[in-house]
């Protein structure tokens, strides 16, 4: 690609794969309203808030793909919610749509179907379940870019994240955990393939205790290579795991399901 | 129950309803931002602009069940879809969860999932598959009902509604068409059975060709007594049949799945 | 057929069929180990403890068909249930085994499915859920006549009854209701279809509100004909509807499933 | 339509629709290797081998739709079967793609599944399970007919035709039963929808003893009104029932599971 | 754990489990009708008759955790089979009950699902299909511990053994097999789990001939690591391979679904 | 075995398994109506038209299995299809049935499904979806093997071939390839199992970006060890990607799915 956009380049995520995905592009095209420090070489800084129309048409001018970490990522009010995940996704679609559909990873959210039970395996053809605000959000999401992709031709890769980080946190991320270099080489695969459609993609690795099955995207050519069963032992030792009626092990989406509306 | 609110009061379905469910309740709320008309013997006018969440707040306090018809029924720009749609059901919520949870009966639509073809028979298990920013709206929506019944315990019939008029108006209407009895007929379960839980319930009556399976629901009790197919003579008499490739022959949300993004 | 057997013909049930499906043989051989009375013309009374191994393979001999009512039909204690519907079942087959397997009615119940969710539509493919020590012993009692038919090629209708009374009793039933004519309507489709195999049928009338779905044994010709939604107004009329968290609003098994184990 | 040509139209089926479908055309034109008798007020009469690919070129230039009767109904010898059912299907397609892609209702047969079991139930989507040569030859035919549509357009109603008699001939029809009149009323849906595609149907009607499931097929608006139910009280006075382990009380298929292959 | 209870400890699984999972808790108790020889050094015995009501009583009494391998194993007598695992079972769960809900690991079999053919592929979703009055107790257990779970909150993990022994005995084996040291990973997962509910889950070693899918039970996080193919060839030197038609090439339950009823 | 033959043992496949499965029998026989070369140590050459029935019987007799590679394997004219396809297949069944039921590999083709969207995952239960005369013949084929399994007992290897070359020839073969190794490793397993009955394998390496599920035929034992991946950097290297409307980047089948009929 010539140019690619990653939003949300100063959030947690944003930050690490703005280096990991250096070679994807010629240049990397990176956004976000927070700080996101200099540029490095084939890096371009483009500050911008979801919620303006206008900004969001400028980022994406020019683009041949966009990864979406952009938005709020945990629960909020619903003013921010609906700025960042709500308007923001329709203006990126928006945008995307005029300026000749770059292709898009959306980075979707295991809260989007976060009151699955542990105990179910579920896969990318179940309605959706979410746990919160941010858990609705991500379905609204989820619905723009099916109706983009349907109506439009737009093509998105719904990746529904479970928890990447660099190791699993807590016992439910045993059965969530992405690794950065799952993440890497799925983002790899879905600018890879010449026809993406409009996927929905759990977003995990090989984890033994895997809730999800993405057998339906085996077309994508994605085969994670981690698993966070490597990390059981030392979780173990170091944190006391969630009694059986904590919703950490109760509910595919955890704490989610039981944190309040934030009402401001 | 005391007191049942209607939004939407001034709309289409609103305004017929307003008078055939008057039997359901002591006293019948009626709220809309149009011009309501003179209140009937045991109705009460309270105008309100959705988007306003005190308003929306006012207006649920002191009711035992609403049935949600309010805000924007066909395509809108983004704007109004999104303040009486992503606002107004998102404040709608919010008010229930302050005001003891009254029962909801949810306009949905079938454009939440127009663009499954015609041809494949769905039931209420499949996911969204919205054809604009109406049926993106609604998808938020139904997903709103889901979180707030998960989380708080909160009562919602999503009903996805086909097309309810006194009479189908063109051919694929006698696949979609809802008869205003059964419409009624429909609200009298919800807010009869005992538990309702939240399901998504096709709002169509028994009609010959329908493309919608509502077997999940059958212990709610309804069964729809109208059948479209009456009209079929009268409408082939009147009407050209949309040809092979015409979106009304083809989706199911038909000819929505072909309208633009409205601008402005 | 020449001599049909109908255990339990004391009880309830037993007592009414006795009459009900006098057409069918040339001989009604009634037992049961309370009082009969005293035989009608084409009857036969054989007193018997199902419990009784000898006893069982006498009241077998000789019978064309057997409609197996016999057995506890509520909760009881350990004792009860496992003499009545454990021992008496494996005597039942296995005097059918050694006396030319006439083809079995067998009376199992509603409650070997009874954790199921009022709002959930099963199917005869679901795997059992139990509610109860009862429930418990219609479980074995199916898997009895499974493995007899697998093994052995002895035939059985295994009826999941739902209610079979006169009229509902209550809102529950009117999911769950078998009208006695529906019954006997069942009963002769079964002993006249040429093969009849070993299918699990949900014994309840064409109710609106039914939580079963007995698409799978169409086969079989039966048709129910009535329905207990004319009972409803009557009901609404004479008894407050349960609670939403009332077992009788949750689970299709109702109240047992909230029975504690029966010690004495 | 213009002109709706009936091929097979001296066989059992033919000769009575040739009346029955009179209405649905300015000209019916007739097809068949037998004698056809005189041409009616609106017939035309072309004799034709179907295994004569010129002369089926020539029956279906200028139609606007086909009801293809043609061909081998019951086993036969493979040379028969390959010329009437093989050879001539293909003609047939390939005619029609030469001509302006006529729609085409093609007479297949429950005998492409005639060895699913009679206690199971099936929909259209299941795997062929043909019960000899001819079912087998039907089986091509529905492949063609799946090809020539994916590929080309060509719009087919596959119906697996049941047993289409005035009555039932035997128990089994008792289940397989298709009424003349329901299957007048079903070819009036097929021309008349806009978009048909090519869907498979089972051609039986509303038989309380049916094997199989037309749900998949709703949105055609047919709804079959006729019952052989109500055959079966003459049947069991006239006729013997099939015992057990008769192919007749096994099978979909019937007799046809253990027919020979026929060499000569 | 403080006190795991093994039952069947002097049985062929348990025996060897004895030691193998010694180390789970500070003492293993150990119990069975037969010889358990001389205690080790974490273990304490306590001979128990599982039909025995308060000899069960008082061997649950002060445990964490129970694996039941007790029972009769095999075929039986109906006397030998009911005191065993009919009321074995019954009066385990009693127990159960009453001391504190230990979580249970229940010897189940495939022989509950026996009769399901070797060219089928199962879940655990499947209903059973018993392939003799063993694998009918072991259907029996199973409908206990649902009940039970349901009713009471019991945690069971039913665990459907294939072949637990050194090596697979026979070809069928080669498809059934579980190593002893994916048994005791299994153990491990189960009562290391916060929330274990009441799955069912197939014993079988990760088997390249495997009939059955644990698809349904990831969440637990047991992968087995062992493979019956790496016998194969040893297999076939020593052994002739099951014919065609032999049962332990047909069904999954293999030579016991040919057993017959032992009558003494 | 003692005598395997092999059909079309001069074509691509045919001129490798020749030797590759040399060891599978005593004698290997080879066919072809093209130059097979000189036989070597333990064949025995004999040139053979399908479409000869007298011939085909011949080389059938004596023979204790079959990998019928014979036929056209491309698209071509239907009277070349219709000899060697389906004359072809209907002899080989023929003299099979004669000559003691050998067991049969048949190569069946993607391309009897190639109409399936490479973003589905499909499993050997789907209906057959053909890409044209080629693909259509063999889904004829497969119905003259499920009809001789049913009737007769004939055990024949459905495999539909994916890519059978020594490596991928192109970016869709990274989906569809079968290594040589594979396909010799599931041949054996074919040859090995006591009971085969008529299951439909797909023929594809152990791919990661697989479109078939062969689940279902787990019991067989066959896990390929290749994946095609190991070539994708080479063809990314070596060859322009299919663009996303590229019908080798939408069909399964590919670029079957646009070629003409070919009319001479």
């Amino acid at each position: 690609m010539k140019r690619l956009l990653i939003t949300g380049a100063a959030g947690g995520l944003g930050s690490v794969m703005r280096t990991r995905l250096a070679h994807m592009a010629d240049t990397i095209r990176l956004s976000d309203q927070g700080d996101m420090g200099a540029p490095g070489p084939n890096e371009e800084i483009m500050p911008c808030d979801l919620g303006d129309k206008e900004a969001v048409e400028n980022i994406v001018a020019g683009c041949d793909g966009i990864v979406h970490f952009g938005g709020k990522s945990v629960e909020g009010t619903w003013d921010v919610i609906r700025n960042a995940n709500i308007d923001g996704v329709f203006n990126l679609y928006e945008a995307a749509r005029k300026h000749g559909h770059p292709r898009i990873v959306f980075a979707s959210s295991n809260h989007a179907i976060g009151f699955y039970r542990q105990d179910q395996r579920i896969d990318n053809t179940v309605p959706p379940r979410p746990d919160g605000l941010y858990g609705v959000s991500k379905v609204f999401g989820e619905a723009i870019a099916s109706a983009y992709h349907d109506k439009f031709g737009q093509e998105t890769a719904i990746v529904r994240i479970g928890s990447c980080f660099p190791a699993p946190k807590n016992h439910r991320m045993l059965s969530t955990w992405l690794s950065q270099d799952d993440f890497v080489r799925l983002i790899e695969r879905v600018f890879d393939v010449p026809r993406l459609g409009c996927p929905v993609i759990y977003g995990a690795s090989a984890n033994s205790s895997s809730f999800w099955d993405n057998g339906q995207v085996d077309w994508l050519g994605w085969q994670p290579q981690d698993n966070a069963e490597s990390f059981r032992a030392e979780l173990d030792r170091t944190q006391e795991k969630p009694g059986r009626d904590d919703p950490n092990a109760v509910y595919q989406g955890g704490g989610f399901t039981v944190e309040p509306i934030h009402e401001s």
